[in-house]
């Protein structure tokens, strides 16, 4: 078995409500039908045993790794930008996610626009696209709705669960609301609640896209143009935080000024700015700006105590000692998107609990994105736990 | 003479074009008639020799001390938030620019909206208002028209130059466009160039104004709304920069979530967000639009070498060294709008050029806004700097 390396891979669609029935929303609403889109790699093994759920970041997708031209029912939206598997460095044949010993899968979050039901699906109901009637969605939904899909394809226990970016907080929150369903659990550059600037930063992307005039609510679908600028200012804005200065300094020196690079009264003259615009006229075009309104406020409001039932941190967390877990943490020295600060809090607390955890620091000038683009960071600590399960009796718990 | 303390205090206009002509702008345009609105304090000595003239930050204005309720021909933009001066604490007798030694002077810049002419006055051969027919300005325009503002005020050469934040830029410019005018350079937590981080932030601002239907171009005097939730958005976006977000989170535990903090689709549910959206549109009821893109326009191309007309930043800075500039330049330690580094650079480029300077770092956890809140920071070095000339013989200059 084992493939060599990641070739063409295909979106499958799997309902979480034919059997199970009506899927309830943390906010109280409820939907008779969702779908969610999904990829796998690697072989599932005889006893399901062999399984990594991986998150996608806010704007990612379950395209991870190989190559995908296609995605029925998407529309322009699967543009060239989405061919490419957005981890295919981190998944495969030897690679950090080791598709010959584990069967990988990555799901679009639920209210997403790539193919899982999300605000652009059409409403059964009224056989037009869902709009501002999509329910709001939490990361608790997310959970809910993939262990659903676990449960659909007859997975009880999965081996690791692993979150990078924003895909961290669905992992961690995976972790403690079903905390006997995995063993290993991978938090990536993320944290374990929302920051005062991530707040400010979410609010002043929701208001971007609420100020476009196409917006009209999130019913855009039907005529009229989407809220292109509302969106592009909203990804700048996000943009900013992944990429370190210097590189997007480093990349706008390869910019020009495009000749449509000017609005009503403003003109752009720079090539930081040409850079900046260019990378939101380029998300424009790959995602849905109801999407990107339901995944910045799930990050906003996102608590996992709470949306964990539980009464305290301590609480939470004793959950995932009970379950015997043994988490792998990892922080980028120069990340202006989850600080290290953030996961040194989240190594604490689960020490402070009593859970086995190793936290590691990689060096790397490319900020946030390091995730994306070092494999090499990474790869052998997250190969050394998945296939020989770290240190023989998980790590040491303080 | 002196005061007891800072009064009431009334606005006064000038014109700049009466005498000498019409103003060229650093773009080629071109005004006949500019009259600049500006306050003083103190008492003009018989040969005026003791004049401090003050740059104000971005959306500041003229009115820096004492009281003043109202100034004619700005209807309601003249708001209680206005009605102290924003820098009361540091103007008077015994304060940091001392009245009992000094003639202090501030002006609103040109394209202001608080008395002076821009975007909101009337233009003479429409009788409408200029909108965006106003002219873009450069830190350069703001620095010459306040020169003119000198020659009618008969004042030829300054004691000294101060400029915080943003009045920085114009206070550098104004030491080497016009060097035989001034003896000492004050220039607090400011900067000597645009970062990218600037330029990335100034651009967010620009793009929220022009995404708000309401802006159209800047045409909205006559007809229709200003564009306030653009223009609110733009004011969040910099508002985190200026205040340390350890405060946004102390004040807006102080804040409740307002009945009206809801959009088309989304709904505010937390006081961080709360606090921002109430600060966003507190600045709105005071500023005009067109006026804060010029300024975020100006800011962002600002560079004082190509507006100084010098070949690089030495041939600038040796004007400095030639005129017998002493500057005192202020940093604040956790300064998130011009970081500490910034004046570092401008420092090590004067000691390089051979221009007297002292570099204080005042330690401050109330981040850019220390400048505003914390006089005792600056008095003591400001004072001695400014009554007895500092050192005999000015600073040491490497």
């Amino acid at each position: 078995m084992g493939n060599q390396g990641n070739g063409q891979v295909q979106t499958q669609f799997l309902s979480i409500t034919e059997d199970a029935g009506p899927f309830s929303f943390a906010s109280g609403a409820s939907l008779d039908s969702v779908t969610l889109a999904y990829e796998t790699w690697g072989e599932l093994n005889a006893d399901k045993s062999n399984v990594i759920l991986l998150f996608h970041a806010l704007s990612g997708n379950q395209h991870a790794a190989g190559f995908n031209d296609g995605v029925p029912g998407i529309d322009g939206r699967w543009t060239e930008d989405c061919h490419p598997g957005w981890w295919d460095a981190f998944i495969g044949p030897g690679r950090a996610l080791d598709t010959d010993h584990f069967f990988v899968i990555c799901a679009n979050y639920v209210g997403g626009c790539y193919g899982s039901t999300g605000p652009a699906s059409i409403n059964p109901a009224t056989g037009k696209p869902w709009g501002s009637a999509f329910p709001h969605i939490s990361v608790s939904d997310v959970v809910r709705s993939q262990a659903r899909m676990l449960d659909v394809l007859g997975i009880e226990k999965l081996h690791a669960v692993v979150g990078p970016s924003t895909g961290g907080l669905a992992c961690l929150s995976f972790a403690t609301l079903f905390p006997e369903r995995t063993d290993l659990v991978i938090p990536i550059a993320t944290g374990m609640r929302t920051t005062v600037l991530n707040r400010i930063f979410l609010l002043e992307q929701i208001l971007a896209i609420e100020t476009d005039p196409n917006f009209r609510g999130g019913e855009y679908y039907e005529d009229g143009e989407p809220p292109a600028l509302g969106l592009a200012l909203a990804r700048m804005i996000s943009h900013k935080c992944f990429v370190h200065l210097d590189a997007i300094e480093r990349r706008a020196r390869r910019d020009v000024v495009q000749a449509d690079d000017h609005f009503a009264w403003y003109s752009v003259a720079d090539q930081v700015e040409s850079y900046m615009l260019h990378q939101g006229k380029k998300f424009v075009k790959r995602f849905d700006a109801n999407t990107y309104l339901r995944i910045c406020e799930m990050w906003s409001r996102f608590d996992p105590v709470r949306e964990g039932g539980a009464e305290n941190l301590s609480e939470l967390l004793e959950r995932s000692r009970q379950a015997g877990h043994r988490y792998l943490v990892f922080s980028i020295d120069q990340d202006y998107c989850f600080y290290p600060e953030e996961q040194a809090a989240l190594v604490r607390a689960l020490k402070d609990a009593g859970v086995s955890v190793m936290h590691l620091t990689v060096h790397s000038d490319k900020g946030h994105d390091s995730f994306l683009l070092e494999p090499e960071l990474y790869t052998p600590h997250l190969n050394h736990l998945l296939i020989h399960g770290g240190p023989a009796g998980g790590y040491e718990a303080d």
